[in-house]
Parts: structure tokens; C-alpha cells; sequence
């Protein structure tokens, strides 16, 4: 039989040119949409709704939503909080609906409901999301990483190293993807000390700018939780 | 003053996110557009007319011109050649114009014509086509990576690692870009021993699935020329 095949995905703007139609997707923004995402359903949020505009953003609030809202690590003016993970405690979104619009990360999501199943990762997650797609039986997997408005992030290339590394290690999966051996590389180059090699990572030195590089430890710390957000019918929730 | 940024840019297809008005551009397809346009004008071709569509190359060769084309590594059935460096050979070549089209490389090309100015970079003239972006007094630098097929290439990136090291070993040059940073990494594991880092590379697969990869030694090893082709009102020529 053949092998189910890993292939990463650097931009969504780039998903176009890859046939996911039998991938399971693993949608990736860790500074800070995913690692974000993660931590509010490891504090007990009962779904998030990604929202791609700011409009609909601000129309979800109108609605009634509790919405995180941000673009270029800033939160919006309507919105109740921005994409820190330190915004999404349990006493504010536990049990919660909460409307999510991100820079990147939101158009991400959007792009990968095309696959067989969507499921978002980040280092909290990093073991349970490997898990979650070993225990597909079939199918394919494609790593999506959000970005940076169009450009490379070597910090969503870095989490997509670490998880393929961990997915190609059971034998049923293979890779001839050069955007896979490149993410490898990041992640050998980076493992034994991550917090060194975001040094070189231009996102991390925007967030700092903005004060808000206090995500750092949360967002590359692995495996925090086991929870595994899935994208079903438009909203992310755990099973 | 500020430093002149070094940029790279892994696929035609992400260009648009990016400023290049103030950025010389040095268009790079390793496997094998690039290559082979500095074997064509090593080997004193006049001119070479980057084509972008398999029916303008047609065109090309009912007008009269020599035609070079290819699509995934495969000669057109009507050109004269495909996208070997060893088709351009001297007794071919010598003085004439040629029009060339292939699978990423001429459409990476056309993209690139945005910039202040365009030049063709490999491996062949890598030390020549650093010594331009130096020679220049002001401006950016964008490596345009041609890919493939709207997909991450190793080759391409390794290159632009290769050509990023040269010039920002010139105090005038910086980066902030992850592209960069990423290709820096690429061509540090790779320039003890490059031709067992190509293992990895799935072009390189494609190509001896093909026949084709005789051209390997002659596509990584550096500065067997001087020559750089520029853009110039649509062709490729050298001073």
C-alpha cells in the first residue's frame, strides 16, 4: 500500500497549488492565532467561530458574540480582546462562544475546509494534534501554515518541522516534499534550544515592539494540552 | 543611513506581497532555467527573449527565432531544444537571439520586471551576480526564487542562502526577513557538501526519473562565469 504522504504548505496563498481534497489539514499560526486557540479550549471555551473580516467581526459583536479580534498583533476597538493566549482564561471564556478574526490566522482556517478534516496545532498541542492525525485511518496530511500576510514565517515552519518529525516517524507516512525537508531542518537546527533560534525570527521581535512578546514561553512550550480544536460546520470545537 | 535590505521572495506567486520598486531583483531557478541562461550567454548567445506561454514560444518559432521550451523537464515538441545547460552549446548559440520558455523560471522573469532591475542568478555566476548587487549604489535586494509550480524548491532557496551570505557579509546590507534567515540556514548545512544535501531535493528526484540529471555538477558548482544577463526592454542580455 502506498504510504500516506506530509506535505507542508507555507502560505495559504500558496494552498491553491496543492490538491487536499483527501488531506487531513493542520492549520498553523503560532504566533499567536493557533497557540491562542489552543489555550482557550485547554480553559474550557465551547467553540470559536473564525471570522475572516473585520466587518463580520464587528457584526458578530453586534450579534452578541464574545469577540477576539485583531490584525498586526493589535486587538480591534470592538472587540473584547485581541489574540494573546493570556486573553482566553477560563473565567472569562469558559463554556463560551467566542468569534475569532485574526490577521492571518483566520484565512488560513478558511482555506483549509476543503481537506478531509481540519484541526488546528501549535506546540501546546503538539502531541495530541501528531495523535489526532495518526488515528486517521486514511488520508493524507497537509501542514498549513498562516503566514505572514503572504510571506514566509520561520516560526510556523519551525512547528510544522516538529510535527512532521513526529508524524514521518510511524512508518505508515512519507514525504517528498522539499517545504517538509525545510521545516525538518528548522527543527533539528532549533530543538535543543528553541528560545535561542526565535532570536531570528522577525515576528518575534514585532510582538516585542508591541510589548506583547510575554507569549513566547506559552507559544513554544510543548505539549500543554491534549485538546485538539476540529474544524465542524464552520466553528472550532473539541470532541 | 539605513542599511539596503536583503530579501527573498520562494515563489513568482507571493511577489505581490512585496515591494520590489526600490529592489533589484535577481530571478533564481536553479533546476534549470537559470542555469542555463548563464550556459547560454557563457557560451556567447546574443540575447535570449523570456517567453511566458507554450503558444507565444510556438509564435517565436514560426517568426524564426531559435526556440528553447520546455514543460516539467520535457522538450516542446516543436523547439529546437529544451532547458539543458548542455543544449546551449557554443556552436549552437554563439551570436544568436533566442526565445526561451519554461515551466517557472520565464514566468518568475516577467514577475521580476517590476523591479529597478533584473538579473539572472545560479550557481555558474553566483560570485558575478553578487559583485552586481554590490556594484549598484542604492537599492534593495529581492531573490526571486522561481519554485515550482507555486511550491517551495530546495535548489532555489539553497541558492538564495548562497547569494544572501555574500552580500550581507557587505556592512552596507541587513535583513529582518525570515526568507532569508531560512535560506541562511539551508546553505550552512549544505555548503560542506552539496551534492549529498541535494539527496533531499525532490527536483533533483524528478530530474533522474527523467534522465536528466547529468546537469547537477554543472547547476551547483559556483562561478564557472562572469557573465550576468540583465533584463533589458524584454530580453536577456550581458554588458
Amino acid at each position: 500500500m502506498d504510504k500516506r504522504k506530509v506535505e507542508v504548505c507555507f502560505n495559504p496563498e500558496n494552498l491553491e497549488y496543492y490538491d487536499i481534497s483527501n488531506s487531513h489539514v493542520v492549520v498553523v499560526d503560532i504566533l499567536r492565532a493557533t497557540s491562542a486557540i489552543c489555550a482557550a479550549f485547554a480553559n474550557g471555551a465551547r467553540s470559536i467561530i473564525p471570522i475572516p473580516t473585520i466587518e463580520e467581526a464587528r457584526l458578530a459583536k453586534e450579534k452578541g458574540y464574545m469577540v477576539a479580534a485583531e490584525r498586526d498583533g493589535k486587538t480591534l476597538d470592538f472587540a473584547d480582546f485581541g489574540n494573546s493566549p493570556f486573553n482566553f482564561t477560563a473565567d472569562r471564556i469558559a463554556g463560551k462562544d467566542i468569534a475569532y478574526s485574526t490577521t492571518n490566522g483566520t484565512k488560513a482556517i478558511a482555506k483549509a475546509s476543503d481537506g478531509l478534516s481540519v484541526a488546528i496545532g501549535s506546540f501546546p498541542n503538539l502531541g495530541a494534534v501528531a495523535k489526532w492525525v495518526k488515528l486517521k485511518e486514511t488520508g493524507n496530511v497537509m501542514i498549513l501554515c498562516a503566514g505572514w500576510k503572504g510571506r514566509f514565517c520561520l516560526e510556523d515552519a519551525l512547528f510544522a518541522g516538529a510535527l512532521a518529525e513526529n508524524v514521518l516517524s510511524d512508518s505508515r507516512f512519507a514525504t517528498k516534499s522539499d517545504s517538509v525537508q525545510a521545516s525538518l531542518q528548522f527543527w533539528s537546527l532549533a530543538k535543543a534550544d528553541v528560545f535561542s533560534y526565535l532570536e531570528q525570527v522577525a515576528q518575534r521581535h514585532r510582538l516585542k515592539k508591541l510589548g506583547l512578546d510575554d507569549v513566547l514561553e506559552y507559544c513554544f512550550t510543548a505539549n500543554s494540552t491534549d485538546k485538539v480544536p476540529e474544524l465542524v460546520n464552520g466553528k472550532l470545537m473539541v470532541q
